[in-house]
């Protein structure tokens, strides 16, 4: 099983470092459930100037890394909130159907509804607006308590 | 006004540069609405084991720093959830009401229900578990935010 975590945008120093250390830390507790490697892809973001079209061209860009035999799962402040327990559950569903996973993180003005529909799970961090940076680490976070979660290690109580 | 973060724990290096960077971006444009100086406030942790008598003795930690003159907001999980509009709104609004405001992050069990009463507002950042330490850069970015959307700078749009 491979995750990977497909992002429109840039990176930052400071929060590299972290993502780094969340990186390692997943690749070496993650075997446990399978896990091969966690991956970042980096998507460019798009030059258009209006904002419908920057969207249409970001998803799209998007959506050629999704694929059909993995889980696509769009992380997007309108889908379905769950707690860490629950966020846990769907890796771990996954894991044991032998699919591997792909985490979508759109551009800075989302991604418009009606191309929900070719994800198969939309999921939210909860209603606040985060910096993408930020967010990226923030979701690593959440996939390294999943695995913790899994292994039954204190870091999750 | 001065806005302080009160939180049980302790630090690590890698947030605290970036806690140090938010304090700063905070300080340098929070004159707009009439913030002298954001500051974090550690407390020590309860050596107890038991975890009711531990949960006690950090609110009660915490409690000694509640300030009947200022705007008391405990963070929780089964607080009120805001998106950062309404999450900059309560900053504004106790700003415009000259009182300081105190944001409280209880220890890693959190505070019981029955001590909520003492808080004037208790709000959520979603129903995930955050680790201490990236949960008060998260809180610092909210603030961060708020001030830019009170300021009308691009960083939230």
């Amino acid at each position: 099983m491979f995750i990977t975590i497909a992002y429109i945008g840039n990176s930052n120093s400071k929060l590299n470092e972290l993502e780094r250390d969340y990186i390692k830390k997943i690749n070496r507790i993650g075997n446990t459930l399978g896990l091969k490697e966690i991956v970042l892809k980096k998507i460019k973001n798009s030059p258009k100037k209006n904002i419908t079209d920057r969207k249409e061209d970001e998803f799209s860009r998007l959506s050629n890394i999704i694929c059909r035999d993995s889980f696509n799962i769009l992380l997007d402040r309108k889908g379905i909130q769950l707690d860490s327990i629950n966020f846990s559950k769907i890796i771990l569903k996954e894991s044991s159907n032998s699919k591997n996973l792909i985490f979508f993180i759109g551009g800075s003005d989302g991604v418009e509804k009606k191309n929900h529909k070719h994800f198969d799970k939309i999921l939210s961090f909860g209603d606040l607006t985060w910096p993408h940076k930020m967010f990226r680490v923030m979701l690593l976070e959440q996939i390294y308590r999943s695995i913790t979660i899994f292994n039954n290690h204190p870091y999750h109580k």
